[in-house]
């Protein structure tokens, strides 16, 4: 892992630009931190880091205030990292079955989906490696964000994320719902109640099947992108919750 | 309304037993405040108060934490107030159908709500006038509590409740639910995912069925009793955000 860039935010945090091979990405952290800090990975639909970037670095401020570390990654075939023919092509195919206006086959979600799963996977599990590396960043981990299909994977796949918060979606492959019953981490699930882009049955069988003793869902009205502000409170607090050492009670 | 006893708890917090006419109740208040407090009006279960206390005195407990006074009354028919016979059997009738395991018919389920809401939100109503005429008392007044069909009719007819906190329930009476159109305050309704003694699907379908433009379903593991302590945090910060003046940024 390489440091790119480095500058100071307002609120003393820490942002810093970093390439884990051809991956870019950007780690925050609370500046005046004395101690290693625990860590929440933040993912991101695949609209590039760019375009993503207000609201990454809104909840990676939020972090840095409860005492996390925050990083993200740019995702394959997004935003400056090369095209990814299939990857255009899968996304073209699934444009064309959403506007058709009927249900979208099983085959466009699997080859949307789980090739991109596979390869966001990997990647974060060496970005965990390298920043878990770093002095300044100790643990647990958690997940926040996008894609839930990467979120399922991860948290099956990756020992070292103790919990994860998801954002409800309905374009998950089959196999992904059934891998959702062997996550077992505390989840908190958001749910857009009229996502335009997502099934509200499917999204909440879903979260039905995740195999969790703790899981909560957080439905709030609106579309996709129309998450109320108080949401993130409520995400935050369900991080302080699972990563904070036992005793620290600072602001929630 | 008399005060019939008065103690000061651990915390800062001043319990006075009330009588309104007949209806005993309850009155936490900050007793430290020196301005009129908002108000929030405690519903429960119609299991009487004094089975209810402890759920009760620590909600009044976070109420008082974050500058709020709360109150609660006994339902009619319940706990110390004199037998209801025609509750009596209305609720012998809906025992009787949900041990014979079949659904419960809509007769069952209006003839045990429909007396019982109206009358509850009449003395709900009366006891919000006899609250707000205490000099510690001011406004904005909420709602937080049990038996959904008593919140939904008394968000309706009392315009002085300007948010909403509800335990979602599937026992709710076809009219109950086409009232829930109407009500527009600020909603957070906690839904129990593997509620016993209610239908999931139900309870899914009244909350979509409000008309409130804010909503927030808060869905957790567990039976009808096993509400865990973080939804307590989250519906806090719900008053919290409704109810506070603008600028009081206490803990939360």
């Amino acid at each position: 892992m390489r440091f790119t860039t480095e500058r100071r935010l307002d609120g003393d945090v820490l942002e810093r630009e970093i390439t884990l091979g051809e991956v870019p990405g950007v780690l925050w952290t609370p500046a005046s931190a004395s101690a290693p800090v625990p860590l929440i990975l933040l993912g991101h639909p695949p609209l590039g880091l760019r375009a993503m970037y207000p609201r990454l670095v809104a909840r990676a401020h939020r972090a840095a205030v409860d005492g996390f570390a925050s990083a993200t990654i740019e995702l394959p075939g997004s935003g400056d990292r090369p095209r990814w023919a299939a990857l255009d092509q899968a996304r073209a195919d699934m444009r064309r079955a959403v506007a058709a206006g009927g249900p979208v086959g099983a085959e466009i979600v699997d080859a949307l989906i789980l090739p991109l799963a596979d390869r966001a996977v990997r990647e974060w599990r060496a970005a965990l490696d390298a920043l878990l590396s770093l002095p300044e960043i100790g643990g647990p981990v958690g997940y926040a964000g996008g894609v839930i299909s990467i979120g399922v994977r991860l948290a099956v796949a990756e020992p070292r994320i103790v919990a994860a918060g998801l954002f409800a979606g309905s374009f998950v492959p089959r196999v992904v719902f059934e891998e959702a019953r062997q996550v077992t981490i505390p989840l908190h699930v958001l749910l857009q109640w009229d996502d335009e882009g997502n099934d509200r049955q499917a999204a909440l069988e879903l979260f039905d099947a995740f195999g969790s003793r703790e899981k909560t869902l957080h439905a709030n009205m609106g579309g996709h992108t129309g998450v109320p502000p108080f949401a993130g409170e409520d995400a935050a607090g369900f991080f302080a919750r699972h990563l904070r050492p036992p005793g620290d009670d600072r602001h929630r």
